[in-house]
């Protein structure tokens, strides 16, 4: 480490809209950065379906490399539905980047934003704050390109769980629910899966509960995964970490991203033990790119997430306070009410927001 | 059919509070069959966990060939988390039942009911009205006794799709939505899969077209199933009829039981095209056992779904008729907003929701 820190950061503005809010999130990185007196070195690297449409391939090994070498990798969106693998398997080199790099640990904070018309009508909606984290090297996925289709007849994925995947996953979600507990919060994980039907959901749930025994200053507890989906519309409140399987995850993070008014609103951070891939949970958004609606909230709070993360890996108090500011920033800017982005029925397009939150950090 | 439309209903209270709600729901089909001059025989037989632990078999073979005689079965609840097969699994007769009858529809529906407070605060979503159709013989489920631990080091599961399960289950749904069109409904079937990763997906997507494509009068799409958890939470009155495997349906359709303000409310049905089975979505809730707190709501509806399923597959109009008193017997309820069961916060309990209904019944 320099006497200043500095971090590289891999960056893919990714497809659609991905261009739209990526320089302006790297704008307000070396805002908070500067403030707080730390610095982000970008490397702006191309990959994703339109690169795929160009070039043959969707993420070149160059660019995996610098992504690699890298301090941690700030991702857009990717993949278009109009272009495919020749099986019709949609561009999503985010999913190879999860494999690759061993990022077992999908975290999205499901953390509503004061002054924004939520979904749920329920008081104790307005305030959610809770993190599901969602295995992401193997479970149903690790069929991704395995999968059978036997005579045009008979088509199967094999859902694969390993005790090393397990374990490691649970220990994340443990040890975050440990941190949560020092910071006020209640200290439970719970385990989502559907043990009362699935062989390798009971194996995922006996590995939890040995895994989470040694933790005993928090709570470990179970909920299948139908009744998660009720609970999370009923009372979302109740819960503080929740963990699960990479298919189960995908469903219930959209689900809870649902619940903080869409993808808009929600980050995520793909985390492994050498490598990160912040990213906002949208996709590409084809449908507006050039309209200058694209919402680059999600991303703001993943680049958030992203210098928390290296602040913490690294011992850098700064980066942490970095975060904190960025965040502190993003909610001020909703808090009045009066920001409001096209998805919550607004006119506040790509620019209001990211002006808005801009001056916010100038007079922070 | 003689004279008097008498349908035989085979009848299992199962398990937990299975006992409480039974009886009560058979007085209102007779008083609701009297009425219209229809009648039901009951044939009540025993199942579930409390008879394993008894007898040691979940589903006695004697009971299940009364089932497969009778018109349409009947059941309340089964299973208790308490008991088990020796591999940890829940004892879940109603899984053999859908498999060994080949009941490959599993219809939900998300229907809300006027009067009681619901999760979410949009106007529209006081008012919804679809179905998700669950295919309820393969998918992962296929996999429940069939999976595979390796070296206690690995588990595996594999979902399995066919072109003849999902054909079947297709025809229905776009058939459900012809239907729904001839009664004022949009007449639109969307397919849940995860088809951009996955290739049995892609395969049940690619079934789904051919399907859909004769049925020229209906709307026939698509969505990702995390995009349709998100939507369900957003704004789930843009669906009407959706159709999707097993396990998807499993946790989407307890999303919808949710909005409807939970599993209380929510009935469901599993239809194939022999038989038939009808049974409230919630499970045996041995936490309120004997306590008089147990919503027979869902039970209710359930019925309703059995008679008019009869009424169209047995050509008897008086059947459907009297589905159509009892639905609407529940809907007036409720509408007041005065009757409360206790998972709503109020204090109504078995007793005080069976006589409302009974008393607008006769008063009918
Ligand atoms: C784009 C898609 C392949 C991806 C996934 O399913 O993981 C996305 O939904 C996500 O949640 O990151
Ligand atoms: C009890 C359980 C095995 C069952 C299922 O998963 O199908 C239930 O959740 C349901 O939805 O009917």
């Amino acid at each position: 480490m320099q006497e200043q820190s500095t971090f590289t950061i891999a960056v893919f503005p990714g497809d659609g809209i991905g261009s739209e809010i990526t320089p302006i999130t790297l704008t307000i990185l070396d805002k908070v950065c500067e403030q707080i007196g730390i610095k982000c070195e970008y490397k702006v690297l191309d990959a994703g379906a339109a690169h795929y449409a160009e070039h043959g391939v969707s993420l070149p090994e160059d660019a995996m490399n610098i992504a690699k070498s890298a301090d941690a990798i700030l991702l857009a969106c990717m993949g278009m539905p109009s272009i495919r693998y020749p099986d019709g398997r949609e561009i999503a080199p985010q999913l190879e980047l999860r494999e690759t790099l061993d990022l077992y640990a999908g975290v999205r904070p499901v953390k509503t934003l004061k002054g924004l018309p939520l979904p749920l009508g329920d008081d104790r909606a307005q305030a959610l704050d809770f993190v599901l984290i969602r295995e992401s090297t193997e479970g149903l996925f690790a069929s991704r390109e395995n999968g059978k289709i036997i005579n045009n007849e008979r088509a199967e994925d094999t859902q694969v769980i390993t005790r090393k995947g397990s374990e490691r996953v649970f220990n994340f979600a443990c040890k975050m629910a440990q941190r949560r507990k020092s910071k006020g919060y209640e200290g439970r994980v719970t385990c989502v899966d559907k043990a009362n039907v699935l062989g390798s959901f009971y194996f995922f749930r006996q590995v939890f509960d040995e895994v989470a025994k040694p933790y005993d200053d928090i709570i470990a507890d179970h909920i299948y995964v139908d009744a998660a989906a009720l609970q999370l519309v009923r009372q979302p409140w109740i819960f503080d970490v929740m963990v699960t399987e990479n298919m189960f995850g995908d469903i219930l993070s959209d689900l809870g991203a649902g619940l903080m008014g869409g993808m808009g609103m929600a980050p995520s951070a793909d985390i492994g033990d050498e490598h990160a891939v912040f990213q906002p949970c949208h996709g590409s958004a084809p449908d507006i790119v050039g309209q200058g609606k694209a919402n680059p909230t999600a991303m703001f709070l993943s680049a958030a997430m992203m210098l928390d993360w290296l602040g913490d890996k690294h011992d850098v108090p700064a980066a942490c306070e970095a975060a904190k500011r960025l965040n502190e920033a993003v909610e001020k800017a909703y808090e009045s009410g009066e920001l409001r982005p096209f998805e919550f029925g607004g006119s506040h397009g790509t620019d209001d927001i990211f002006n808005k939150i801009s001056k916010l950090l100038d007079a922070s």
